[in-house]
């Protein structure tokens, strides 16, 4: 059986030149960075390697980046590092509806903290108002945080404006670029932001390693206690064959990038075209033109969601029905409901997210599939019957 | 020239075996355990096979076992997350002054936010006093943590004791294992804990992957919000190979740790036996039996322990002065301070610790090289010409 992963948003698979430059460090290369022996100096010349490969994929200074174990990570020291460390100038702190659930809950803890939230409605395509930032902003407002792409619904967001907003009125702004960097264009001077967020296995890098980048002069208070390691901003021994697979993976993403987004857009386009024409009652979502080049999401109408991905688990091919974090917990996405999606149509949703290698034959796999197993939903669905029922009773 | 590499508590280097358990999850095997489909089972069952082994190492159910990134964050998870679980029950917390700086800062975080510190001194060997514990206790202390082997002088502390006190006070006891688990015997139901840190790097499995156990029923805040991951006390997708590598040490540490301790205590006494009788003024640190198996630290006296470092290294020997966190801080190691050793002497501190693939012609050669190192180092020192000068004076 064909074998067809398209769940590149869950995480990425392993580039084999990131899994050469990370195995030395897997071996006889093996000391800890913070060590005053030869050892120590090998690991910490990688780690230093690696910090100026990840700037350069986003047009930062080296010494403005600091390793994390994930972009949960990045996005929980970033939301309560940036609020705490300037909390004695106010509490008020103003995301999108949209942000991942690592920005979300981590803004949950700081309400018990006393702070307040502001949380910014999208449009139906997912799209961030600047104005509604402008109002929402305070004089106790210390943190802006909106993310540049939702991995779900591929949308993606005005940042540069947004930042315009935030740097008259004197906020900091942190996005959390874990679904774009690495995949399109990200440059920090460009977008104007002042702390970003990034993840390694969301471009082909590995597992267990982000990044946060921490423009100079940007109080943050640390997630993590107790070690001088990144500039004393985040304790623990250094991931070093991550940090190295990290920096190659930016590297790769960096010199690739322009033929990885022209395949995946062709690709994609192909699946935002090809599946509506094959199915009925199908809605995309997100934006039409201004999405990820690799994100595919749709709602199908009457159809639980879940059964559909087993279903197709079982011809071979991996989708999800949004964020991995929360599929297992089977509630209707948040970023379904704010782009005004029903609860009812969030439980038919489907999220194609395709990869460098993807292939047009995987995108007409699908199409081929997919349909029979719509239809062999919909009639067991007592929802469709009702439908059909209607429908025809009002011809 | 040969190279002898004596600072495994800074880091340990990859067994080839745990290596191979963790290639596959670099490669073909690299789904998200939360996705539902055919790659998220694998990448789920090598999760959950990995949590079995290291519940093994402990004596502990699986389920209590949640991964995280490092020791130190396991550390910071534990201070941070059982504290704040139980704020409203008091904000008194007990700690050992030699304590890691994982466990340390972030207690001093919790001060920040009104917590009261008791720290807690120890003997001249690096022993706490359980009565010191008892004493210490108060209706508002919520937690207590003491380390179970400190890596700087490794004397193992009576945990089992303290355990007796914070239990029949009922009050949550959390001890940072990481020196020691998978070093010597852990079981968490001997040493009646209620929390643990362990760390891979620590017993030859990876760096960027440790595990906090937590017995049922203890609360505890998540320090990484934002997903349903590890029963949904710690965000963030699962770095799979590191968790399969750290299980895999796990099993391997357990089966085979007899003979690693009686290889590391041999060699370990050669060195405490070897060095005081080829060097004068030489002060062993940490408990002369009650200690870690491959410990071996000393004090040096009219010596600065950078320079014996650094000519160490030019022979191949990699040390440490203390604890690697705190090897680029260039201060006394408060460990040292602690046991009693004046800041004088403490900068001539040297800490061997030992591995499995050590090897008793090592330890001969250190034993050859050091003793001029220190001869050459002291020709330079005005302070031993001044003992010098003083003790002949004084015949």
């Amino acid at each position: 059986m064909r074998k067809v992963y398209l769940d590149h948003a869950s995480t990425t698979p392993l580039l084999p030149e990131v899994r050469e430059a990370m195995i030395p460090f897997l071996g006889e290369t093996f000391g800890n960075p913070s060590s005053l022996h030869d050892w120590g100096d090998a690991a910490r010349e990688a780690v230093e390697a690696a910090r100026a490969q990840v700037a350069q994929l986003i047009g930062a200074n080296a010494e403005e980046i600091i390793f994390t174990g994930s972009g949960t990570e990045s996005n929980n020291f970033a939301i309560k590092g940036l609020a705490l460390a300037q909390q004695n100038k106010g509490k008020h702190v103003v995301l999108s509806a949209i942000e991942h659930f690592s920005v979300l809950q981590s803004a949950r803890t700081l309400e018990k903290w006393g702070f307040e939230l502001s949380l910014l409605p999208v449009d139906k395509y997912g799209v961030v108002d600047p104005k509604d930032v402008r109002k929402s902003l305070r004089k106790d407002t210390v943190l802006v945080s909106i993310i540049h792409a939702n991995g779900e619904v591929g949308t993606i967001e005005p940042i540069q404006e947004i930042a315009r907003i935030t740097r008259e009125s004197n906020v900091v702004f942190h996005t959390d670029a874990v679904a774009t960097a690495g995949t399109i264009p990200v440059d920090v001077k460009e977008l104007g932001v002042d702390v970003l967020s990034l993840a390694g296995n969301q471009f082909y890098g590995p597992k267990g390693v982000g990044a946060l980048w921490v423009r100079k002069g940007v109080r943050i208070m640390p997630l993590l206690d107790g070690g001088v390691q990144e500039g004393g901003r985040r304790a623990g021994t250094e991931n070093i064959p991550a940090i190295v697979g990290l920096g190659k993976a930016a590297e790769l993403a960096k010199s690739t990038m322009a033929a990885r987004i022209e395949h995946l857009t062709q690709l994609r386009d192909r699946l935002l075209n090809g599946l509506p024409s094959r199915i009925d009652h199908v809605v995309v979502t997100g934006h039409p033109q201004n999405r990820l080049p690799g994100n595919a999401s749709f709602c199908v109408e009457f159809i639980e969601g879940e059964s559909m991905l087993m279903l197709l688990n079982s011809q071979g091919v991996a989708v999800s029905s949004g964020s991995a974090c929360t599929s297992r917990a089977l509630k209707a996405s948040h970023v379904l409901i704010a782009v005004g999606i029903s609860h009812e149509l969030a439980q038919g949703s489907i999220l194609f997210t395709l990869g460098i290698d993807s292939t047009p034959e995987d995108i007409d796999y699908v199409l081929e599939v997919l349909p029979p197993i719509v239809d062999r939903l919909r009639q067991m669905s007592p929802l469709y019957a009702k439908f059909i029922k209607e429908s025809k009773g009002g011809k």
